[in-house]
Order: structure tokens, then sequence, then C-alpha cells
């Protein structure tokens, strides 16, 4: 038995875990946390048997207790400390971490501290922190798993390849429903246009997230932290049918791609066994069906946010988490209307512009680094 | 210093070797066999210094032996006898077999015999051997290489996978100059036009070879053998921008690709440096540049060679030897002028109805077989 931890159970990387848990019968679930959706937490916790399960606040906590109170062995906890008890639970060998935001970063070292190998979902990790989880990985032997499509198909790509040098990662992106559009086309965009993404469903941040490519520039940052390559060599490649994954190219020039249907199950479940593959059910790549693979230039102009991610990788220290964070902020804001859908990467440039800079963060500088964005941006 | 060996070191793949050779400046060429190209022989020999040198002909080794006899220390044998001499020589350590024909079955089989890996460019070896290659090459832990650009595709694309189940070889073929032709159409084609193939720079017979789709008929064979998938897990795509020079599919559903530029020294240069790589000088694949990559199902009715080969390699035996001799010859009086585009597959029908069947044929049987084929069609 495999035994895995959860951070963020109810979300949709989360629910896809445990599909995976269901069908291939051989993981075991020590221990979950999940935000606010009590009600499907509940019914996880019984069909799973989570030795500990956290949510974030201390009065779902007691709803939680209530509702499970036929269940006396589960323990029940809450906040940064439930979710740093999950994510350090003894038994456990890997944890999955798709919870969605910076809160997933301080329980992240935390369980690597502990020496559990983290599938990694969470993109503010890495992307605000990758200067101090990559190394501290690296120092205590535990492995990093990607489980995004992108990051997971170029981890594939480097299989049996890892003494070679990457010469380029091709990071493939749908270019979001926006593709095409000029940047006065973008000033009328409603929230519903937005939140329509062409072949992936996934959560509203991150969809909004694809559409502003905001969300490829996380995983440009992700990318060079996990692979260890600079900004110059990471090629974002918009590639709408979103079929090649990512890919890797080497310095003979030979480009090693994964190519797949989009289901989240697949890096998910790579995770989990890596390096072993596992039957998954689901529909496959149909090259019949397909018929055509496009690739474009994505226009940095027109998707300014991917542009200014570039830059941020650059400047390194801080700027990612103003990036990261300011985006967080302003894509709230427009979840809820308050603002137009150009004023997202406006906000970004505002705060990269006005936060003071720090090289070399600790986390706690992070985390300072948020709160003075959200204060900024207020 | 590696030590490498060439059967056919003046052909195609041949030259190229010894470009990557050039390139690479630690590689020891220490015995190379060639057919009648006498000229480039005597400038592969000044330049490289091979000690053992064979040619096919006697009257060929003299006339070798006059042009150099300013160059005692290189000894000079031919036949079969040589080129058995060249695949075994005794300071080498990968032998690329370059040559062309079944000519290539025994010399392969004397080099695994005496531990040598091989770099495999000689279709023939698998095709009508690969029941007693294969299982050779593992009884003595000798690698088995492939140079083909569509074989060294699936070679990479199994990197770090070996212990993961095949669902399925993704196996690309350009289509050739005729792909959407009807059987009427292709009445009328002239040597020509089947020598003008649209993407790769080839030898005339592998150059019809691809226009029939008989050359991706012996690939799926070697397919078969190479990566122990049998022939209803090999699915052809045409793939005309030839890109992606082949896939793999996992029982993930996963697809791992390689992709490249039309380049064989990449093959090559892989084969002999497996499972390293190393810088390749040449083109890149631009994805902003191609534009589109589209797939097709081969049109088994007009290509029926392709169909043909699936058959033969059902079958087994010697039926494989049948359909590639029966080829060979057909080939052959076509580069002549003798017979029509359409007679090519004819006879190889003519000959898989008309020859024995033999089952698990021993190299006799194979070459017996080929002698039968070449009566019959003469």
């Amino acid at each position: 038995m495999r035994k895995i931890a959860i951070l963020g159970s109810t979300g949709s990387i989360g629910t896809q875990t445990l599909q995976i848990v269901e069908e291939q019968q051989d993981i075991e679930v020590t221990a979950i946390a999940a935000g606010r959706n009590i009600k499907l937490l509940e019914k996880q916790i019984r069909k799973f048997h989570p030795k500990l399960v956290a949510v974030w606040k201390e009065e779902s906590a007691k709803e939680l207790k209530n509702a499970i109170k036929d269940m006396p062995n589960v323990r029940i906890t809450y906040g940064m400390e439930g979710l740093i008890e999950v994510a350090t639970f003894e038994k456990t060998e890997i944890l999955v971490t798709a919870i969605v935001g910076m809160l997933g970063i301080l329980p992240t070292i935390e369980a690597i501290k502990a020496g559990k190998d983290i599938a990694l979902a969470n993109k503010e990790t890495l992307v605000c922190a990758g200067h101090i989880i990559m190394p501290l990985a690296a120092k205590l032997g535990v492995k990093i798993l990607p489980v995004d499509s992108e990051h997971s198909a170029i981890f594939q790509s480097l299989n049996g390849e890892r003494h070679n040098h990457i010469a380029k990662i091709h990071l493939t992106a749908s270019g979001g429903p926006f593709r095409g559009k000029s940047r006065d086309e973008l000033k009328t965009i409603q929230l519903e246009d937005a939140l329509n993404h062409p072949n992936w469903v996934m959560g509203k941040k991150v969809t909004i997230d694809s559409s502003t490519l905001v969300n490829k520039g996380l995983e440009v940052m992700e990318a060079h932290w996990l692979f260890g390559v600079d900004a110059d060599k990471i090629n974002v490649v918009v590639h709408p049918q979103s079929v090649i994954h990512s890919m890797v190219e080497y310095e003979d020039g030979a480009v090693i791609a994964q190519l797949g249907t989009a289901d989240m199950r697949l890096p998910i479940q790579y995770a989990l066994y890596y390096p072993a593959r596992r039957p998954l059910s689901g529909e496959r790549v149909d090259f019949f069906r397909l018929k055509e693979l496009t690739f474009e230039a994505p226009d940095l102009e027109v998707f300014s946010g991917l542009k200014m991610a570039f830059e941020a990788l650059k400047k390194g220290g801080n700027v990612p988490t103003v990036f990261n964070a300011a985006n967080e902020v302003a894509v709230a804001k427009f979840l809820k209307k308050e603002i137009s859908y150009l004023q997202i990467t406006e906000m970004i440039q505002k705060a990269i512009s006005e936060i003071t800079y720090m090289q070399d963060p600790t986390v706690e500088q992070i985390l300072q680094t948020e709160s003075m964005v959200r204060e900024l941006l207020r």
C-alpha cells in the first residue's frame, strides 16, 4: 500500500486524486485537508477513512466533528497548524499539495523536512519559494513530482535523460479563449467569457489565469525551478489543441514530447506511482481523428501577463511573489466583477513597480511581501 | 575513444556516420567495409585510418591495394569472409551495419557472437532473422541500437520506461510522394516520380520502398522484433511533415514522442553514444515556422505493400524473407525500367503465394528462401 496525504482534497486535483485511489485500490489515504466544503469532506472521510483531517477554520472543524461523531477514530484539526499536521503525518509517504495559494508553502516545507515526497499541484510553492524548496528537497533526497499536465509532460520527457543537458523546454499553452484577439478587444471581456476555457475544465481562478496567460507565466517560473532551466531556455508555444502537453529539446536537436488527452488523472497517477505507469481508464489520443496539431508564438503585447512573468523570473527575489499575489488579488476582484479584465494585468504591473525588492527572501519575507501586495491593492 | 567498425561505409548511413566521427573527435574507426566505390573508400581510409578494410569482390580488393600501396599497415580483405572479419574485428566495440541487403545478416550474427554492440541500419537483419538475432543478443548481453529515424524515435521514447508496458507503437510515415493517389493513378507512375521523396534524401532502393510503403512495412517488422510488440499493437500513422519520428503509447494513455528535423546524423550519433547525447550541429525544429502537423490513416488498398507486410509479419517463418527478397528483386527491375510501378507489389504477392512456408528458419534456410525467390522472379 502506498500511503498518501492530500492538502486540498475537495478541489479539482484533490477529488481526481481520490478517483485514482478508488480505481487503483492499493493507495491508503492517511490524512486530508480541505477548506470550506464540509459536506464533500464528510463523504470523503466516510469513503477513504483518513486518520487525520484538517479544515481551515475552527467553526468548520466543529461542524465536521459534529457530522462524523460516529467516527471517533478520525482526528480533526484546523488552521495552519492543522495543515502542517496533515502535511507531516507520520505514516504518509507522498503528500499531494493540491491546495491553492501561498497557504501551501509552509506545509510543503514542513513535509519535505519530514521526508515526504511531494506530488506538487500548488503553483505558489515553487513560484514564490523555489529557491528554498528545491535545495531543501535535494539535500533531504525528497522527490518533487509535478502534477500539472505541462510539468508532468516535461518530467516524463526527461525520463532516462537526466544525465543529458536540456537545450530548451517547449512549454505548450492552449492560448486560452482569447487567442488571436487584440489588446483593444480584451477591453470588453466579461467574466463569463473568461470562464469559458476551450480544452480543460478547471477551477475558476486557474481558468481566468489561463485566459490571461498568467497561468503560463507561473508555469514558466515553476519549470525554471523544477528542471533547473533559465528563463531564456523556456519557450512558450501556443498549441490550441492541447495534445502535446510539453516538450524537452536536447543538445543534439532531439525533441521528446508527451502527448495525451485533457485528463488530469494521468499526471496525478504518474506522480503517485513514478517511475511506474499503471493502466488508466479513459479516452486515448486518436491521431486519425485529431487530424492536425498547430503551433504559434504567444502575443506578448496582448498577453502582457506572460511577458511580466518572464521579467519577474529574471528579476527573481520576491518579484515572483509580488506577481503571483497581485494576480491573486486582481483575479479575486475580477471574479467579483469589481475590476475589468485588463485591470488584472494593470494591477500586477502596479504591484511590481511599487513593492520593495528583496533578494533571496525567507518564507517570512515571502508572506510579508504577500501582505504588502494585498495592502497596496486593497 | 569509442571504437567502431562500419559495414557499408560508402553508403548514405556510412558516410554520415563518418561525418559524426569527424565532428566528435573521440571515435576511432577500426575497420570498414564497402562494395564498389573504391575511390571514396580510398579517401575514407586516408582520413580515418582503419586497420582493416573489406570490399565485396576480389578485383576491387586488388584495385584498392594498388591505390593505397603507400599504406602497408592497412589490411585489405574481401567477400563474405572479409565482411565477417570487419564485423568481428577484435578492437571494435560497436558495429554499424549500414550495408544494404540480406548480405548483412551473417556478419551481424558473427559480430553479436563476438560481443559487439550493433548500431543497426541494415533492415534485413531483423526482418528476416529477428527470431535468431534478438534472443542471441539478449543471451550475450549485446545491445541492438536502432539507427533508423523511426526506430530510434521509439527507442528514445522508451528511455527510462523499459519497466513499463507498451500499449501501442505509433510508427509515423511521410506517406511518400504518392500519398492520396488512387490505385489507378499508380499505374502510370514512372521511375523519376518515385525517386522524388518529399522529406528525406536517401538511396534509390529505399526511396522507392518509401513510395510504395514497403519500407514502412519492413519497419513494422523491425519494430516488432526490436521492441517485442505484436503486429496489432503497431499503428502506422501517415504524418506528411515527418516531424514526429514515431511514438510510444503506454498503458496510462501517455504518448511519448521524439520529434526532430530530417537529419539521419541524429539517430546515428544517438546509437553511438547511447544513453548519452552530444551536441550536434544542424537545424532545429522551429515550431513557429512549421505551423501544423497532420495525421491520417494509410490507405492499405492503394499501398498494398504495407498490408502485405502486416500479413507477412503475422504469418512469420520465412514469409518476411520472401516479402523482402521479392521486393528487392522487383525494385531492382523497376530501377532498370523492366517492370511497371504496380508490378513491384504484384511480384511480392506472387512470391508470397508460391514460395514454400518454413517455420522458424535457420540462417541457411533464410538465404535459401532468398535464392528461391530470386529464381522464381527471374
